[in-house]
Parts: C-alpha cells; sequence; structure tokens
C-alpha cells in the first residue's frame, strides 16, 4: 500500500496532483505546507486501499471549494477541519470511517491528508474524477451514483451550512452561491457514501499516482537529468493509457477574465525556432482544450498540462506568462471518464465547446518535439 | 382576541399590511388568495395572544425571502408549507406550538396565517418589525435577542439548505445568495424563540393593527365616503402613536433600479394645483425617507406609506407610476424601533442616509393638505 509519511512524499504528491489538475483544482501548495508541518510534528496521514474497506464504510469527501486565487491565499486552520470533521459526524449521524478526495486535481488533493494527519481518520487511495473538473455534478462519484448532497459547507469564522439539493447539477449552484457569501473559499463535507460505493463510483489508486508522478519528475531531474522522459514512462505505463508531449515552445501571449464566475482565458505558443508554428490552450478554469496550428492535439475530459521546460514542473492555468519556456503534456483521461454516460456531463460541449470528444491517441500525433532536443 | 376568520377579514388584514409595508415587503396578494381559498374551504387560520402563550412554548417564524417582484408572482404552495413545517420540526427537534410573522409589512403577514389554516398551528398576534425591513439583522427578534439562525429554506423544487450563522447579519448575506440560487424566493422556517422570547421581542399585536387598518380604510370608503379621516382616526388612537397625511398630490416623475441586489428608486410628486410644491420619496426597497421641497418630512424607522387619493389604497413602491394621485402618510414607529440599540440597527445611516433619525413629530409638519379638500 502507498503511504505518504514524508514531507518529501507530500511534496511529490502534490506536484503530482498539479499536473491531474490540468491547469485548474488551485494551487495544493498551502494544504500542503499545512500537511509536511504536521509530519514534521509527528502526525503522519494515514492512507487506505479502497479494497480495505467495509463494504458498509461511511466515506466523506473533505474539499475545499471556491475560487482558486482564495484557495491559493488562505492558510488552512485546523480548528475548522477538526470541527468540520465533528459537525459532519453530528449531521450524518454516523462516525467517518475513511476520507476521500473529491478530486485529486489541484488543492483537493492535500485537505483529505490533512484532516487525516490531526483526526486519525485514514484517506482512501481514490478521488471522484482522477483529474479536476469545475463543478460536483462532473465527478465519477455524481455520474456513478453517489450524490454530492447532504453536504455541509463551513467557512473559518465558523458558519455553517448544509444543502440537500434535488440533484448535484443544483447542489453546485447552491453551494458555489453559498461559498461566494462566505468570502469565496469554504470547506465541505461532501458526497457521502459506502466503502462499496468508493469501489464502484471513484477513480482508484490516484493518490498513488499523484505521488508516482511527483516522484518520477523529481527523480528524472536529479538522476537522469531528464524528467521528461521517465515521466512519459510512467504515465504510460499504467492501464493502457496514453502520455504524450504535444508541444514544445515559449508563451507569446496569455489572455485571463473572469466572467460568470469562472476562469476564462486563452494561452498562445509558439516554436522556439520558428514563430509561425502556434499552439494554443484554451482555459475554462481547467485546460479544455489544445490545439496545434488550430488542429485539436487533446480535449476535455483527456488532460492538458503545462511543465516548465528544463524541470518538468507543473504549472497551473493562472501561473503562465509571457516568455515562459514550457512543453505541453497530454495525458487519456481514466477509462471510466471517457464511457458515454461521462461524457454527456463532461464531454467538451459541457464546456461550451462545438465538438464531440476524440481521443487523444485518434488526434494527429503532435511532432515528437520532446524527442527533438 | 382577534381573529381572522373570514375572506373579508383576509382581505383588510392584507390592506393594512400593504400600509405597514411602507412601500415595501412585497405585495401580499398571492398569499391572501390562498388564505381565502382556504378559508372557503373550511380552512380556517387560528390566532392567538402573545401572553396565552407558555413561557417555553415553540414559536417559529415562517417568511418568504427573496425579490418583491417574484413573491408577488409565485402561488403558494401547500405542500411546500407543509413540508417546510414537517423538515422545521424534524431540524429543531421540537413540534411547534405557534408561528410568528417576521415582519406585518407585505407578503410575510400572510403566509403563517397560510401555514396555520392548513395546518392547524395558530399564529401569534405580533411580528418582527411592526412594519416591513430588507435585512434579517433589522427586526426587533434579532436586535432584542433572538436570533435568525439555525434557519432552514426551501423552495418548490424541494431543495432545503440550512444555516447557522455566527451573527444576523452574516446570515442576511448567506441566506440572500441562497435564495438567489433558488430563484429569487424560497421560504424560511426562521427565528426560532420560546413564548417567552415573544413577549420581549416581538412588535406586539400587530397582526390586529393590520386588520385594524384595513378595516378603517374599507369601512371609511364604505361608510363615510372618505377613507383617510377614519384611517387617521384610527392610527392616531393607539400607544400615543402619531400619523399624518405629509403631501397630497399626484406623481410626477418615479425612477427605479435594481443596483446590488436593492430596489432603488425616487418618487417626485407635485401638488396638484402648485408644479413648484414638490414633495420627494426615496426607495431602498421600502420607503426611507421623504422630503417636501428638500425638508425632511419622515425618514426610517417611521413609516411612510403611499395610498390612492380616493380609496386609500395602500401602494407599494412598484406599483407607483407617473400620474397616479396619491395621499402620502407618515406615521411613527412602534416605540421598541425608536430607541438608541434600534436605531443602531435600523437608523438612516444604516440605508445610506447622511442624517440621524428625527422622529416625525419633531419634524415641521406639512400643511395640513388633507384637509384642504
Amino acid at each position: 500500500m502507498v503511504s505518504i509519511e514524508t514531507t518529501q512524499d507530500v511534496q511529490d504528491m502534490a506536484r503530482g496532483a498539479v499536473l491531474l489538475g490540468t491547469g485548474g483544482g488551485g494551487d495544493p501548495y498551502v494544504g500542503e505546507l499545512f500537511v509536511r508541518e504536521q509530519i514534521r510534528n509527528g502526525r503522519v496521514p494515514r492512507v487506505v486501499a479502497p479494497e480495505a474497506l467495509d463494504d458498509d464504510a461511511f466515506v466523506l469527501s473533505i474539499a475545499g471549494i471556491g475560487a482558486p486565487t482564495v484557495i491559493v491565499e488562505q492558510l488552512v486552520s485546523e480548528k475548522t477541519l477538526l470541527r468540520l470533521l465533528a459537525r459532519a459526524e453530528a449531521f450524518y449521524g454516523r462516525r467517518v470511517d475513511a476520507l476521500i478526495s473529491a478530486e485529486i486535481g489541484g488543492a483537493n488533493s492535500v485537505f483529505p491528508l490533512a484532516l487525516s494527519a490531526i483526526s486519525g481518520v485514514p484517506v482512501v487511495d481514490a478521488d471522484g474524477i482522477g483529474r479536476a473538473v469545475p463543478q460536483l455534478e462532473m465527478t465519477t462519484f455524481s455520474i456513478y451514483g453517489v450524490k454530492a448532497t447532504p453536504c455541509l459547507l463551513m467557512d473559518d469564522a465558523g458558519n455553517i451550512v448544509t444543502v440537500d439539493a434535488v440533484n448535484d447539477r443544483t447542489a453546485e449552484d447552491l453551494c458555489r452561491s453559498i461559498v461566494t457569501a462566505m468570502g469565496s473559499m469554504a470547506f465541505s463535507a461532501i458526497y457521502p457514501m459506502t466503502g462499496k460505493q468508493v469501489r464502484e463510483c471513484a477513480v482508484l489508486g490516484t493518490l498513488s499516482q499523484a505521488l508516482g508522478i511527483g516522484q518520477a519528475i523529481r527523480k528524472g531531474r536529479d538522476e537522469d537529468g531528464n524528467p521528461f522522459d521517465r515521466l512519459l514512462a510512467y504515465l504510460n505505463g499504467h492501464d493502457g493509457r496514453v502520455a504524450r508531449i504535444l508541444f514544445d515552445g515559449k508563451v507569446c501571449d496569455v489572455v485571463h477574465e473572469t466572467r460568470d464566475g469562472w476562469h476564462w482565458g486563452l494561452v498562445t505558443l509558439q516554436d522556439l525556432r520558428n514563430d509561425s508554428d502556434r499552439f494554443t490552450i484554451e482555459i475554462r478554469n481547467e485546460f479544455i482544450i489544445a490545439r496545434h496550428n488550430g488542429a485539436p492535439a487533446t480535449m476535455v475530459p483527456d488532460l492538458i498540462s503545462v511543465l516548465d521546460r528544463e524541470s518538468a514542473e507543473p504549472l497551473t492555468a493562472e501561473m503562465l506568462t509571457y516568455g515562459q519556456r514550457v512543453k505541453v503534456l497530454g495525458f487519456s483521461a481514466d477509462p471510466m471518464l471517457r464511457r458515454p454516460e461521462s461524457l454527456e456531463v463532461l464531454g467538451p460541449r459541457l464546456f461550451g465547446l462545438d465538438c464531440d470528444f476524440v481521443p487523444l491517441e485518434d488526434l494527429a500525433p503532435a511532432p515528437e518535439l520532446a524527442l527533438a532536443d
């Protein structure tokens, strides 16, 4: 079983979580600092395998909800996390047997670990999407039968709101409004489920995967002097999934806009030696579509990640600025996300794109630029 | 004890509630229709006196929260009201002994009567402000020691949200956001209190007062041919409170604007025979200040009501249009609202006015135009 017991493990896992965040999900850095501090004080998070859960174990997601720009600045409060757990147990009328990440991509990878470290409740090696998604109804939990509500929202001031919505689309609207009134960041106890439901509705092994990604990048960097080879070897070695470098170049234009509560944006890259070779990435909280000279190269729910060209450090969308040298990675989504029932809820059209999903491996492969250097 | 047992009683009470709404609070018409229909079917609301409540009786407000423009269009659902009561009793873990209006001014005067008619739970002859106010923390409940939360919000679709806020100002922000996400209208079970607290924190006898106002207008109209004399006699005959006609004229300009979730507006009247004699009323959901040729004539928390010049039918702010012939009534607020602790929460400055409260009776009296015709 995977363990996240050292500060190095936490750093590696968080690095992998940024890659899986596909530009969004919020930077896990503040939560990572909290967990590293706990480990230094001897309070180590526990991780359990999905198969170790009893069928009727009570499993709950602990997730930050809000604006990534606020999540990245708000320190994690031990008091709030413990109070949330206590209030959630009173609200659901059950002891929580395990925690689970709602989405492994970004900040919500670390919050369950943070609560685990201070409470002793273990975290399941799984999550609700295998990447980051912007809305509650887009998780595999929701798609495959676990409702987000009844859920509980709490802010650091001590305000507590519970939501019992008729469906997860409505839950999303209600929670979003509440969190905005709470100052654009709150913690939620959400997606109550059983151990059996974890095995049916979660994307399994994603905490291990985030750790593995982070380790591959670090070890490739330290031992090989080329983090990309080891990263690609790691990603291509699992479950028939495909990873490829889509483009290698520099950021020549970035447009960011906050509209209707979303982070919209467009990033344009150009080849380092050929100005007219262009690559664009559209942002809608996450990276939703990458195009090489206009032709789609990867689209949601497949993952698009932007990595520093030398260190392979994954970058969130809000970190991108003019002049950065980066490589763009395409990574096929977990098979659960590519099924028709998933694509109905998180396919390209749900993000405002006028196209149906085409898997990364069926799109025209980008030139193997990664190998050219 | 007052009773509201006939459709005529309901109509009279609702007419009085519009006057006490001081331009806001939402038109009670839709709720009034519901209660009249219940009475025709033999389901009569029950009213109890505050002094009849046991000290530890459990009393709850049932209030519509939302945009007056939506409240006035949304039919009252028997199913929603009964479900709200059932869920509230489960949530608080107590049987509800009596209902109470959160504000007698406007639509929230009738919703407790509507639920009383279909559930048999009586309504206390009292409310939380004696007029209408735009925010949860501005009620006498809140000012004198009853918290708005924990409260429960429900929409007709069946979504249920509970709020437990650190204070009523925050509760207001949270509830407002939730209601907006619910489609700008929801029912709340709110301000849980004891019978003893009703007697300490409520404005007493206001259901009787609304009924008395409505009856005075109707009887004056039908029996005297002049509804204003009987209305003024009724209003001036209670508790040392003062009512006077501030202006008699026609609406020559109306500006409405929805800004920051508020209904802002300015109504300008002119004398029927003297164009240069001007009277203005500022709207911020309710009428907040009336000025005669620039000099304050009545200000919040004292009541300003606009009545049809012939029938004395009270008009809500959104009903006002160019050319209407109206009389403007000033009515001193209940003494509870004029105490320093109340003025700190609902004095003129809280509505953005740059002045301290001056009681209606200390302001320069308007010419006795009412008597001139």
